[in-house]
């Protein structure tokens, strides 16, 4: 069977990735990632929804502030938008079937040139919903989630649903439609919401209040519309605490939920979670899980990793297993993703000029997040992880600490206690648990 | 009248500071700061509620985690604890009243030293209660708030109201208790809670919902207990994102808001702001005031400065003009400061060991938050700062950009504007405004 | 006489700013920068050198990582090569002219667009050469410092006098050659080396030892070259610790020094700083003024600020009076600047879209300078902060102290010394030291 | 042969630590370090000369900034000051025997309480001395570097070697002396100086320039001295970028290096890198490894880790493997450490109070760098990693890229070359390297 659903074959003399096995010696193949090995019940496949992100991986050029591109696309050679943006459209299927991921992920832009005429907009991007909707159907690659690029126009330089100026507001609710217009069409299981420029670059000219309750509006006339039009899916907002904005308001996950419930939108949504944006914004990934799953809403994750040393979303593959076995934990722990799945928010570095470099980022990535589910499993299996954990809170499960928790104490009940008892020290055990940890990787 | 209320003189050589205006060389006297000064309405006494952080100024020894003490004080010289205590606190009201502060906050543990019984340690606060109080009506300074220190006692070092042993908890429940009734007992306008050891060392050992929960559950326990006992005034959250904990729950005002609303507290709080906790946080200072001004919740300020460079709480005493100036804008938009006012949590350095550094560090910093207001109440007369801020956001005042506010616009109706009209290009103007407002430093 | 150069006026309505004076409300006026005004011996104009640069003002497009160019500019319409670089160096002079700046400095690619042939490369930029001659000898205006860009071109993906391959060093090279060259055809001062890609992206993949060893023979190859060719000037490197390499090997002033003391490249060179680089690198600004200064290399200043909450280079245009002042401070005491200026390497936010915010952002940051300067002369006349610092090291003009300084005293003498004396406390007087600089501002 | 030199056992129930291998369920038991195990030609107990670390083991009471000790040592029970150092030098040879480390490290007063009276602190020091030895004899414990604390006692608030106060700086001296007595009289391999105050806390108050020539005079004291008293080991310094300090001197590798040539201390001293401290100056460990290694003076480690989201100094014990992999490339590369070892400079968290955790700590610690050391020198056997890094400069090995390395091109013969030849672009292949050490770990 052909895996190519275009004419042209752009990532030439490589098959579909197989799995191989630890020993194997072949760089093109996974150690770890095997989309049908069953982990707690569920396959790798159901588990992880691996999406490719077509923003970094069929645009991305390779440009930053300081230089020019350095990725050269066969696929974008066309002078004609409609066909360069079908030849890129095979590219990505290509891509996509080779590496196996079962997922992919959009901007409205990534699959087809802007224009500032809103009804020309609606056309071509309701002409690639057409040509993707066919791709999808020949390879049985889905579409993870959708969203809209509000950021990378002109006319977004202050904002876009949080712009003062209406007019750019409403620019920002027809590409949204659009946007939702294809998502639903293709069948997307989620819709994203990353508010990049939904902040300030001065607090000075700013009226941040009128400005999120805007965001608010906005988001409510995109759930009413989107309901309306038969959407069955979440909506998810991707936390980033500023960049290229100097604040976003959409800092990080407390932050989020804290707004989302402000503005009684907690229902429809959950949290896309992304590495980077979690350390960019003072975190571990971890505690960004923790805060999303205990509020219900650790929803889909955008997989990547940022450089401790540099102050800017460096947006690279993953590769830490100690950052993402914490990550599967609290991922078991919750019961999988609320709606979502990961998705490989991360780009080639600037210089990784190959084309071989984009399988081998895909795969360092994909292995790294597969041995991270194997290990929190066996971690989990073990059990003593997780009865330490539990342990230390047994005083509040019954007795004096269940009354508590019960609300039943009052202050004078506790001055009464304290009175009568002095606590015993407890170690916290950290490093032990870090070993335990460390043991199974 | 002397000011001293104790026997002996610990600040030798000083009287009551004061007011001499901008062409004074005396470093001892204030330039900008005169209590009875008018500013839009209201004395710069009224405006501020200076207060003196007992803690700091009379408990601070120097010690840093590389060193010991280097402050050694003659009111610690006594081997009595109350003896010990009332010297400290004959020091205290005669800083207080030299130079010139209204209020003064305190922490349960630094008016008299801490004791494992929860019954003596109930004694000794009440003692000391009674010395403070008469301590206030013999010099007219009044307790901004109290708050309990629940983060220096090992007992703590898991954390108080968020321990994993519900036995920490009830010992935390008890030094509420006492610090709520000594804040009633002295008429404290606000109860602050810093939540120092609320977070957590290592996630891989906690159950950070259940530590919210509790948490939680406390402050509902100390509301009740503190209105059923008559308390009026307003409690307060000061957030902080780290430190001592590696995480810590009350991470900015934007969690501590979302917290808040989440487990049905937000009547009862307002936000603590701290200077160089929002730094920590990754936030300006006016950024965390605004958060908590758009909220209704910016109730008080702890004024103090960070270090760029360095990646903790340093606590230095305020000196930027800029940093004040901006909040002070706030602050006046806000109608002023809900409930509290503007305490010193800033310390000399552990080499600024001369008791006149104490002085010169409260002067600069009373005097560069003097000046600001004075800045921020010239450029809100002026004017053309906040018709310009307000302007910018014309376009939803009436018409299309109305409708959207009211709820009235569909996601086809934005689309339709948008395909007649194409936004013209409006600068954000960032170098102008901050020009207006250095033009008036 | 018309200051005006070119044909066409780009920058309408707009004569040459003037010097004002503290009371005017004219935005587009100078309250402090008035380049005959005398401090401390010297005109500002002799104490500054104010450059404007090429590249921000003029190239600059507003483009980020997540968005397009937002402005467009008049002078960049022509699609002849030539003419449009004609046209931008009518932009540019017209610009320079009317804000009053004596200086710019330019990249040999800001001037004329980059070809890949290196021939072609060369008689561009001498035919771009001959213009900005003509352009200088009228307007009297002068080049500061030339330099060559050698991380745009893609070619620079792994560096440049660092790259792997040395056919990209060859072609770093010819550009050096094309930038010394018109350096010293017009007359430039001094020659600048800022790194951007000549670091590292991954250790991994990196040998440090020899990248660095390329880069000093690079910069022997170079002094030599500009002195047999008749340069008089300093060179000057421009540190940065990243950005947009993970790693930039010019991290510092104290690395940079290093480097070049080990590369017997001391004499020639001197530091250009940037304020935002420096904050970068974990650096006060001062503090890596003071580090050049105490070697003698304080030579040169990029003026601009960066955004304390942002992890990238900002490039924003000073305002803070504070941090220049205590740069001005270090400055006078080292007798000026050795060999170069102060470039204004600070651009428009990407939203500052209107052509007067050019003008505002210019005059807000020669201003801030300019009161800083005279604030620091101020000070110095004031004579206690010199007096004092210099007081703190009394012990070691004479007595055993100085006899330590010449390294007359072995490890037994210090012992015996202590034997006999316990130095007695002294304050280090931080925040009096503080408020007396604030009294000056 | 018992292991206790003391009369108390303090750890009990806990014998020498055994190496178990892989499948082993003991958490008190090694997995990787086996000291006699044989890698790259060397025993591990050679590679590492694993130290333990005097202050944290058995000196460090948990006090943070925030509140006072949670450890309580049976060894700290005596009122008697020698007494009591001698129990704790039991309690240490007790530990230090059971883990299994052939070496430890210490300050002049972990093993003896500090004296004001330089006479008695050398007396003392001097009795430890004694006591001591006969430990390391008794055990075959060996002294891998002593030092000197020269921050703790208040006297050193304003710094010592580089303090203001001559009468300061003698006591660092008397200290010195003290310090490098003892050091070779135990025969250690080593001796360092960590400037922990040897900075300043506001440049305002600072000549940065006297202050490094006092230090860099000291430092040549101190050389001279040990010399002539038969120390042959070498002198070490310990970068850190500032805590407590503001800033302090010896910021990082680069700017030590430099210090020691400006200064002609090359000969005399290495670097001893802490990880903690390369992040907190803004560098990967393995950073300050390579450019320690460039430079010849890679000598000595202190193993432990920081977390990314605080900003001090928290010196975990070591979990990453990767952190310590990418180090152990470079060590093996080096020809290992030049003159020192790896001493654990971590501490047990505040809140891990059982004595057991002090092992846990360890052993994690030594089996993570056990472990990179396994996997680096698999790396090194298997040959591609290395081939491909070497292989990127292949066009510098021969032919112009050789003549440009030896000096022989001139700028013009750059030009020439580059007119000829366009670069190829080749990729960086950054993501198939991390893919390939991954592979391996």
């Amino acid at each position: 069977m052909s895996i190519l659903l275009g004419e042209k074959e752009y990532f030439k003399g490589v098959g579909k990735i197989q799995f191989e096995g630890q020993e194997s010696d072949n760089p093109l193949a996974f150690r770890f990632y095997d989309e049908n090995r069953v982990i707690a019940g569920k396959t790798m496949k159901e588990h992880f929804k691996f999406a490719i992100a077509y923003w970094h991986s069929f645009c991305g050029s390779g440009l930053d502030p300081f230089g020019g591109p350095t990725h050269h696309y066969e696929w974008d050679k066309s002078s004609d938008v409609i066909q360069r943006a079908k030849d890129k459209a095979d590219a990505a299927f290509e891509f996509i079937t080779k590496i196996g991921a079962p997922y992919y992920c959009f901007h409205d832009l990534d699959v087809v040139d802007q224009d500032n005429d809103a009804v020309v907009y609606k056309k071509r991007v309701e002409t690639m919903t057409d040509v993707l909707k066919a791709k999808q159907d020949a390879s049985g690659v889905k579409l993870l989630w959708g969203t809209a690029n509000l950021f990378s126009h002109e006319r977004y330089m202050n904002g876009a649903s949080t712009n003062p100026d209406f007019n750019v507001l409403a620019h920002a609710g027809a590409q949204l439609k659009g946007a939702i217009d294809a998502t639903i069409a293709l069948g997307g299981e989620g819709y994203v919401f990353w508010g990049g420029r939904e902040g300030y670059m001065s607090l000075l000219n700013t009226n941040m209040k009128r400005e999120r309750e805007h965001f608010a509006q906005m988001l409510h006339t995109c759930v009413e519309y989107a309901r309306r039009n038969g959407f069955k899916g979440k909506f998810f907002i991707e936390p980033k605490p500023s960049e290229p904005s100097k604040h976003q308001y959409d800092f990080d996950s407390a932050t989020v939920i804290g707004f989302l419930r402000e503005f009684g939108l907690m229902e429809h949504f959950g949290i896309n979670l992304e590495v980077n944006h979690a350390t960019l914004a003072g975190h571990t990934f971890a505690h960004e899980c923790q805060v999303a799953a205990d509020a219900g809403m650790l929803a889909s994750l955008d997989a990547n990793r940022g450089d401790a040393q540099n102050g800017w979303d460096t947006d690279q593959f993953p590769v830490d297993v100690y950052e993402w076995t914490e990550a599967m934990l609290i991922l078991l722990g919750a019961g999988g993703l609320a709606g979502g799945g990961i998705n490989f928010d991360a780009k080639r570095r600037r210089n990784s000029t190959d084309m071989e470099d984009l399988f081998y980022a895909h795969i360092g990535g994909m292995d790294t997040i597969a041995r991270a589910l194997i290990i929190a499993d066996k971690i989990t299996q073990h059990g003593e992880y997780h009865r330490l954990k539990a342990g230390r809170y047994a005083s509040f499960d019954s007795g004096k600490g269940a009354e508590f928790e019960a609300g039943k104490l009052k202050l004078e009940d506790l001055f009464a206690i304290a009175s009568e008892v002095q606590p015993v020290q407890i170690s916290g055990r950290q490093e032990y648990l870090e070993n335990l940890i460390g043991r199974f990787i």
